[in-house]
Formats: C-alpha cells, sequence, structure tokens
C-alpha cells in the first residue's frame, strides 16, 4: 500500500529545482501537478500526528522513504548513472549534504537560490542543506587550486534539497547525478558530456524518438544582445526572463523584459533571434566570425563523430535558469512535450572566480532521478528489479540450528548469498518463501542426511532433489 | 595535502555517538584525542573565512569532504557492507537524513539525544539531522504494521549527524552501516547479525586475534537488580552508568549510582556481578533457571555452529548506552583496547511500542564508518584503491578529434571504459596519464592508420603495439 502511494507521489510531483533548475514544462502539466498533489497533501494531512498515539509514520513532508522495493529501483537507477560514468574514465567525489548557506547565495533571482533550505544552527551559523552539487564541487576544486592535475573530470550522485515557504505539496529533496569537467576550454568537454548522457538514454532504452537534447551556447543571446547595444549587465536577467519562453505566453516575457528596460525593438529581436532552428540561419544573424556560431558547429561536428548527432537539436531559447552558465548550454527532454526537462547543463567558465579564486574553465550537467523515472514508466519500459538470493537454507528440526547455521555460513564464505531460516517453518512455508526471494535451491538441514554427512539440496529451477555431502556443497 | 589533513582529522577525532553510541574508549585515548583535536581546530580556524576574497573552501565544522581518492576508500568499505549484507539475504531500505524531531527525542539522559542536530524550518517545524537509522527504521516498520511480512531482514548505509554546544573539533556526522532483523523473538537474531559482522570483519583481513565482540543481555542486570529489589524505573539509569565503567574510575560509578538512589550494599552487588567473565559463573549467580543464562548459552552454542565462538566473550558489563535495548546487547572492539567500540547493536524488543505501535521482537547492530578504518590503518591493511580505466584514447591530430570520439564511443559501448584526451597533448603527457589512471591500453587515432582504417593500439602491460582495424576494436 505504502509503495503504492509512494508511486503515486512520485507520478504527481514537480520538481522545478535542482542541481540545474529543471525548467520547460508546459503549464498545463505543471498546473495539474499542484493541483492534484495539493489535493493529496490535504487527504493526507489529517492523518498526520499522534492518531491513537502513534507517532507520524510518514516521511517529514516533501521528502521520500525508500522501503526495500523502492530502493531496488533506485539502486538500478544509481547504478546506471555509475556505470555510465565510469565508461567514461570519470572519478566520483562527494560533499556533506549540509553546507555554509554563503556558498549558494546569489543575487540572480533563481529559483534555486530562492528557496534555498537553509536554517541556523545552534551556533548562529547560516547552514543549507545544499540545493545543487556545483557550488560543491567548486568548492572542493578551490581547496587544491594549485595541486589539481588538470584536465579533472569529477562525478558524483547526491540528495538535493529545497524549501519554499508556500508549500503545496510539491517534493523538498531529489537526488542529482552531475558529471562535470574541469580545465578543458574547448567544446570537446560539453561533446563528451552529451555522450555520456545519450548512452546513460541508450542504456535504459530510450532512443533519439524518444528524448531529445535542445542545445544553445550563451553566446548568442549575448551577441543578439551586443547586437542592439544592450548594456552587458542586464544579461543575466534577460537569461532568467528567456528561460520561461516555453513556460510563459509571448505577451507576459515581452512585459517581463520590458519591466526591466530593454527597448521594445530589442524585444522583438530577440524573440525572433530565439526562434531561429538551424545554424545556417544564426550564421546569417550573427555572421561567418561569431564565436557562439563556431562554437556550436565544431560542437555538432563532434557530435557526428560520437553518433549522436540524431538527438541533437539547436534551440537558442534553451539558456537554463542558473546564473552561473557562460556558454553552451543543453537541455534533456521528452519528446512527446509532456515533462519538464529530464537534464541539463553547461559551460560555466566563471564560477570559480566569483568564489574568489581564479578561473578555470568548467562544463557540467546535473540530471535528476525524477523525471527520468517518470518517463521511462510512461513507456512501460521501468525495470522493476527483484529480492534475489543464492540459497534458502532451513534446519529441518530445531535441534539442527546450529548445524544449518553452519552451513550457512560456509555457503556465504564460498560467495553465496543465503536467506537462512531462524524460526520454526513448515516445508510449505519455506517453498513459498524461497519463491519470494527467488532462491536458486532450497538446502534442507535433516537429522537422518546429516548423520551420513549430508544436506538435501532441492534445485528450484531444475525441480530436482538431491542428497549432497556437506563438504561438496 | 588536503588529503593528508583529513587523514589526520581522521585519526584524531573520537565519535561517541552513532546508530548505537560508541563507547569504551580508555580515557587517555579519548582526552588525548579532545586535545588534540581542539589544537587543530585552533590552527585551521584563522584560514576559514574571506581570505582575500576567496570563500572558506572547507567542508562545514565537523563534515567532510571526499575527493575521489577518499571517496574510493568509501566505496570500497561501503561495497564491503553491502556485500556481507546481501550475502545474508537482506534487502536494503533508506529514509531522509532530515526527520521530525519527535523521532528522536527520549528522555533517557543518552548522548545520543543530548546531542541531537536539530533546528527549526521555515515552516516552524522542529526538525533534526538524523542521529541514527533506528528510529527511521522502526517508522517505516510502523508505516506497514499489518503488511510487512515478517521476519524483515532489512540493511542500511546512512550519514548520522550529532551537534554539540561546546565545539571540540569532534567529528559532527558518520555513516553508519545497519543490519536488523523485525519479528524474531529467538537469539538466532542475534547469532546471525554477529556472523555478518565477523564475516565483515574476515573480509577486510581481520582475525578474531585482532577484534572480539563482547555479549551481554540487559536481562543479566536487570536479574541481578531484582535480587536487590531495586526498583525497575531505575534500571534504564543503571544502565547508562554500568555502560561508562570502562571510562570511568570505579569510584566515580559508585558515586553516580549512589547519587541516582541505589542502595550501597546494592552497588558493591551490582559492580561485582559485571565483572563476572564466565557463563558457569553467571548462572551460578543468577540460578538455572534464569532467561539471561538460557539466552545467552544457546546464543553461544549458535556461536559454535556457525564456527565464530573465538571471536565472541562474555562480558556483562556490556549494556550500551541507548535507552532501546531490552535483550542481548553486544559490541565489538579492537583487542589491543586502543580504540572506541568498533561496533554495537542488540535487542529492542519494545521501541515499536514507545512509538505507539504494537510491540515487535527486533534485532539489530550499527557499525561507523571511522574506527574500523582507524583500526585497518593501523594495522596496515587499509586498501589503496585506484583510479582505473580500460583505455585512453588520444587523436594524434587534432582534427582527428572526432574519429577519436567516435572509437571510444565503440569502445565504452562493449563495457570498456575509456578515458578520452579532449585536448591537445602530447604523447609523453598521454604515457603518464594512461599510468596514472591505470590504463591497460594506449589507442592512438593517427592520420596513417586511419586511412588504412586502423588505429594503433598500445599494449601498456605486455609492452606491444599493433595497428588494428577499427572493426575489430
Amino acid at each position: 500500500m505504502l509503495s503504492k502511494r509512494l508511486v503515486k507521489c512520485a507520478r504527481l510531483q514537480i520538481v522545478i529545482h535542482g542541481g540545474r533548475p529543471i525548467v520547460g514544462a508546459s503549464c498545463r502539466v505543471a498546473t495539474g501537478a499542484v493541483q492534484a498533489e495539493g489535493s493529496v497533501g490535504k487527504i493526507t494531512e489529517p492523518m498526520r500526528g499522534s492518531l491513537k498515539g502513534l507517532i507520524d509514520t510518514q516521511a517529514p513532508r516533501g521528502t521520500r522513504d525508500f522501503p526495500p522495493e523502492e530502493l531496488r529501483l533506485r539502486n538500478w537507477l544509481f547504478g546506471e548513472f555509475a556505470t555510465v560514468s565510469r565508461l567514461f574514465g570519470f572519478e566520483q567525489w562527494d560533499a556533506p549534504v549540509l553546507e555554509s548557506e554563503e556558498l549558494f547565495v546569489r543575487k540572480a533571482g533563481e529559483e534555486i537560490t530562492d528557496q534555498l533550505y537553509n536554517f541556523e544552527d545552534k551556533g548562529q551559523r547560516k547552514m543549507a542543506l545544499r540545493p545543487e552539487l556545483t557550488p560543491s564541487l567548486a568548492r572542493l576544486v578551490l581547496q587544491r587550486q594549485k595541486t589539481l592535475p588538470l584536465p579533472a573530470k569529477w562525478w558524483a550522485i547526491g540528495q538535493c534539497w529545497r524549501y519554499e515557504r508556500m508549500t503545496r505539496g510539491r517534493r523538498r529533496e531529489h537526488y542529482q547525478w552531475n558529471m562535470d569537467i574541469i580545465g578543458v576550454a574547448g567544446v570537446e568537454a560539453e561533446a563528451e558530456l552529451l555522450a555520456a548522457i545519450t548512452l546513460f538514454f541508450e542504456r535504459v532504452g530510450l532512443s533519439s524518438k524518444d528524448v531529445g537534447i535542445k542545445v544553445s551556447s550563451r553566446k548568442v543571446l549575448q551577441s543578439v544582445l551586443e547586437q542592439y547595444n544592450l548594456p552587458s549587465d542586464l544579461f543575466a536577467k534577460v537569461c532568467i526572463i528567456v528561460d520561461k519562453i516555453e513556460k510563459l505566453p509571448r505577451e507576459q516575457i515581452e512585459k517581463e523584459l520590458d519591466a526591466i528596460g530593454v527597448p521594445t525593438e530589442t524585444v522583438q529581436g530577440v524573440l525572433s533571434a530565439m526562434s531561429i532552428r538551424s545554424l545556417e540561419e544564426l550564421e546569417k544573424l550573427l555572421g561567418p566570425n561569431s564565436e557562439a556560431v563556431s562554437d556550436l558547429k565544431h560542437l555538432f561536428n563532434l557530435a557526428s563523430g560520437y553518433g549522436y548527432s540524431d538527438w541533437l537539436v539547436f534551440d537558442p531559447s534553451v539558456v537554463r535558469g542558473l546564473a552561473y552558465y557562460t556558454g553552451t548550454v543543453f537541455e534533456g527532454f521528452d519528446r512527446e512535450g509532456k515533462l519538464r526537462a529530464i537534464c541539463g547543463g553547461g559551460r560555466y567558465d566563471r564560477l570559480l572566480g566569483t568564489f574568489g579564486g581564479d578561473d578555470l574553465p568548467c562544463t557540467g550537467f546535473g540530471f535528476g532521478d525524477a523525471v527520468i523515472v517518470e518517463l521511462l514508466k510512461d513507456k512501460g519500459i521501468l525495470p522493476e528489479p527483484k529480492q534475489k538470493v543464492d540459497d534458502l537454507v532451513l534446519a529441518m528440526d530445531e535441534s539442527l540450528r546450529p548445524q544449518a547455521s553452519g552451513i550457512a555460513s560456509k555457503l556465504r564464505k564460498s560467495g553465496r548469498s543465503v536467506e537462512l531460516v531462524l524460526e520454526n517453518k513448515k516445508m510449505k512455508w519455506a517453498f513459498k518463501h524461497a519463491e519470494k526471494c527467488h532462491a536458486d535451491r532450497l538446502v534442507l538441514v535433516g537429522a537422518e542426511e546429516w548423520s551420513r554427512g549430508c544436506v538435501s539440496v532441492k534445485d528450484l529451477l531444475k525441480r530436482e532433489q538431491l542428497e549432497v555431502p556437506v563438504n561438496d556443497l
């Protein structure tokens, strides 16, 4: 029952935050989700607190428990993240889920910093549960500024948190897979990251017909704004607004651009540039010497070398919602357009500088654990990993329990996983239980066989039973 | 340099808290550690904060970063925890690191609840970073009180937190491995858990000469107190004091027992009983019908069936510092007596009841990630896992980068891990780099070979070079 409830929540939640905030959900889906979740919240609310003296057994609002069946799925997903990262030769790292608040405070109007899960500890220090992994990565890189061998290719999986004052039953935590390359200035880094993402998609059974990756460069928008002589300090603000192009009606976007002081003519120019969908057209607009154009051309050329061009879509309206991106940006999306972004990332060459260190070229992506599971479920290809042991060992008689323990011990030392029955149970139960944990064999320790130095081994796959000397087990 | 600093901290820290608080450190070691750490704290303090505008790059006070070399070690350790858990047929679970404070509030004078890392969230809810995993486990079990198939055998690895107002540079987080059996009333459960712990020790290279496990039952102390007609409500308080027998001088223990109202005669009787070291002696004291004695005899009998008797030591002064234990208690220790407890656990048959649910027989243990690493390091058997890739792929010419990308892609899809060089690098660098990441092969994509549909493959183990057709890679 619990698992059903969790699954239901997982389907309804919207997680807009994350290492790189996940945007681009259509209005319809987002609104529907919020309403549905609001009602889930209302229904469960009266069940919280002390009913008949029972503590609140639900996980804290907006968080998930992982009972075994959920954890098996999480392990499968994280295992795929890990395998892909290792196939690319990346090294894993981690940092505390709790960081100083200052690491995440940016004045860019990003949702991710507005919704920081921060608090004061007992020593009056301002702390935060990390909303994303990138600032912690930057901190680790800055620790070893002079000594870190470059390029460094690092990956991580970490739980990320957010807090909204207006709680709408939305999730407050998610896990995020990150891969980052530190020290490579060329788009070879972006191409390598996109290769990892597409390999992951392929491994979990998705094709370029199911999923695409929108790619652009912030330099495109920057060049357009330069053409209109817009002051460069408006760039970050324009990015935050352009990032909402798919979510809001055009008039709303125009209004917001107007509100920060973008002249009407520029607004129209920007919006028209954002609707370009080919590099040829872009080259016409920005000219043959545009860095944005040559970067993107080189990136698409590398993609074709890797063999994943069919996954990529050039879309200059993709700018991503984080203030620190400086160049290429990308965003994974489902081709049916039903879900929020699956993953997102890009180049952030000036993040280390904003932390007071020397800048280094950096690229990375964040890939949440929520949308991908939704997508795989929708496609009917989400695996359902089962509990699995090799042997189930049962003492046929209470007095033989020490002997059965010895058998279990011997099998385990030989590398077999053993479910040892610790209580008096009937054969019928043992068979049923062996089925439940997908045991290959049932090993029965009975008095008669034991007197001959043997045990009974029922092969549950071949459906045959043998008497086996203990030494041959 | 960072890694050295971290290692130093790891050696000096004392982590008394944890899933089951780790006690039994000698005064000398504990005091030494606190002083040493105090000074480490003082030295690093001025380096924190904004030096030349650089953010504080250290992890928050009392927490650890895991750069790749540290994470490889953690992965090795967690991998062993996971392997043993799976060999025993246990199922993994997890819960949020953040829980409602109420889950951990107990009025027992335990260090673990006194040092709770709690705070108020923005919605004025009292939250806590979990100090241990067991209450979350109980919460999950209570969620499915009527439906959970029993016995349930669950394991987890989770980060646990504590906060002391008096910060002495001590660690505020550690990871803990837990295995729990829910629904088995007999000591078969304890015996199975001890089998897992000893198998873990064996797998990491420790023998029963290095490490022992003290075993007792709280029923021993309970029976002794009953012999003296001590009111049963004093039991929990006496446990907390007896738990300190190895850490404090005898006079101090006597004083504390006196202070809570234990008569002098009883104090002497209790301390004398706590010095018993054999089950025969215990049977003389408690009589032949003592449940404590028969439980322990059965447990030692099972241990001998499993084959791990030589690891066990009967010691009635072991009561463990957590209020919820009701029966068997145990504690792993290094035979040289240099370190704090390595792990600890026991039976807690009434925890679910204290949460307002129906009681179920439960047993479990907590095994921290700190002391075991210290011990393995002291013994010189701590592994140093290396970075490892199968192939290093290098384009000999910038224009061949798309081709090199294709080769990397092909190798990765075949399951080989590939470090792809993303920049212009010399052969010398490539060889050095291949050594650093322990590559087996260096795959060179050069114009000449490529024109023949081939690449150069240098086998770095056999020290030979071959020209290989791309299709045969």
